[in-house]
């Protein structure tokens, strides 16, 4: 179904998920296209980015670093926009901005959450290699991982939105890189596009060991998206000093309840105290006023020469919205996952 | 029984032990005092420093961080000593020096591992206060705790040798520090003698709820030398941006295996990144080379003007040191527990 010019489509959450969330814990409304008041920017969505963190925001009891979405409001997401209308001085109709529309066809903001993107190529990158994924990546890596040329950086969910861009930068500073990835097709596309030095599968019942065989020196920064069991084999790998930025858990979100045991807690203790290990996590948001300048920067630089190459995980329509992001938690993305809402 | 001059008493590891050491795993034996070759140093003990780490090194598998005791050989330990003779040309007869004979009467050095103590009003101040227990606190706190004025600290072993020196430290840097220890008598030592602002017994059936009762701002830095239940009562306590040095987990050095879950892993993982919490590990040997003379100068200052207090925990005997280890691996210190082995 194309957008209207009439009527906001838009999915809400309509019922909290117990585990991996199905498509009855959404619902598709039709509502009028609100009009903006004074000071309001109304705004058309195009893009719209699925990124691992809704799924938190799904349960009641909401991670510390955004609220919880409540029943029957739309699911929240960022965007890239037109603007459709505008009773806002800095904004004109046309205007191309990166915003937080949800996932709906229209939405109004008071512009404070709205940077505009002026005119892109491909404006969905703004959602990906030249946005928030990729910027978690650059923050993460470089100002909690550290890496040192000869590193060995180990970064799961390799050719994700976020570990694509991990493993790329850290070859730039001269690491050894090798991701983790579902699949051979991705294992593939990560040494011989993205040119990691190995990746390995985490489907492979010998992946703990051949994990192992792969980083011969240890590993010193793991940069953590996943969790789980791939984080139980990263483990006894680290090596002395080595650093852990800790992005995202995705193998726990859809957990009702802690795994069963034994408790590996006092093993992660050990670890960090014998091996003096850094374990920090962080959340995006935190660093847009003193680091995204930087990162725009030399991340525009990287793409611009080829020495970063992303990939776009293309769905269309904003229907198939929640089978995207059911996919994405399960793994079944192949890049960054965008849905393309309507083009213009 | 006395030191001898002729004799050397010595314990040695005679079994590795299973959980808490026991008497049996340790055996007192008798040698000829050594004779130092060209270059080397007769030390004679006179105090020996027993701490959590010493457990570690009974297992076959040591930590990273130093050499497993081979059974049959004596137990390792920083001492106090007089130098009894000498082929050393820095070291005369009857220096007073820190040095690390372990559980023995005698033992020889090259020199390079000693420390000339000048004389001393309390020599065994140098194995606690002045030593590598409130240097580890020093470090640990300062370096990766970091604590501001106002902030919270929380720290376990309140009353231990790190710990007591820890919660001084925070105090003079202006921040709120709420102790955890075993037993009213220690609790209450910390807050009226050590000046901690609460102190909760962790024996006590509602430790979980008055440990939150008595942070009611949360925590912005705990020291951890604990770990297992006190752990998991900190853990949801911990503020945005809290940090958390790991000195020990002394709870965990006794267990023959893993806890029964369930995995409390994920939980922490979420907390990492939900609060942006930097959970660091650390050895204190990586330290002396940048930061001993700093604290020797600082805690000097403060121990003289009465600022930091210090309490020894003596205990009077070389054979009663196995017995003093399984008792402070049980928390029954208090204070900073050194075995007197001789006067002088």
């Amino acid at each position: 179904m194309p957008q209207s010019d009439t009527l906001n489509r838009r999915i809400v959450l309509a019922a909290r998920p117990r585990g991996l969330p199905t498509p009855g814990d959404f619902r598709l409304e039709e509502t009028a296209v609100p009009t903006p008041g004074e000071g309001q920017v109304l705004l058309r969505t195009l893009h719209l980015s699925l990124d691992p963190y809704m799924r938190q925001l799904m349960d009641e009891i909401a991670p510390v670093y955004a609220a919880s979405v409540p029943l029957g409001e739309p699911m929240p997401g960022g965007t890239v926009n037109r603007v459709a209308a505008s009773k806002h001085p800095q904004f004109r109709p046309g205007d191309l901005v990166l915003g937080n529309a949800g996932w709906q066809d229209y939405a109004l903001s008071d512009g404070q959450d709205l940077l505009p993107l002026g005119e892109m190529a491909q404006p969905s990158l703004a959602l990906g290699g030249l946005g928030m994924p990729a910027f978690t990546a650059y923050v993460g890596l470089l100002d909690i991982g550290q890496p040192k040329p000869g590193d060995t950086v180990v970064v799961a969910a390799a050719t994700g939105a976020v570990g694509s861009v991990v493993g790329q930068i850290a070859k730039l500073k001269g690491a050894r890189v090798v991701g983790i990835a579902g699949g051979a097709d991705k294992c593939r596309y990560a040494v011989e596009t993205l040119g990691f030095d190995a990746c390995l599968d985490r489907h492979d019942p010998e992946f703990a060991s051949r994990l192992a065989t792969a980083c011969p020196k240890g590993i010193d920064v793991y940069f953590e998206n996943v969790g789980g069991a791939v984080f139980d084999a990263v483990l006894p790998l680290l090596n002395i000093g080595a650093r852990v930025p800790v992005c995202g858990h995705i193998a726990d979100y859809n957990n009702e309840k802690l795994p069963s045991g034994p408790n590996r807690l006092p093993l992660l203790m050990a670890a960090l105290l014998q091996k003096r290990i850094r374990m920090q996590g962080f959340v995006i948001l935190d660093h847009y006023g003193d680091r995204f300048d930087a990162f725009r920067r030399e991340m525009g630089e990287w793409v611009d020469a080829g020495r970063v190459t992303l990939r776009e995980d293309r769905v269309d329509g904003l229907d198939n919205a929640p089978a995207a992001l059911i996919g994405l938690l399960e793994g079944r993305n192949f890049g960054k996952r965008v849905v393309h809402v309507a083009e213009g």
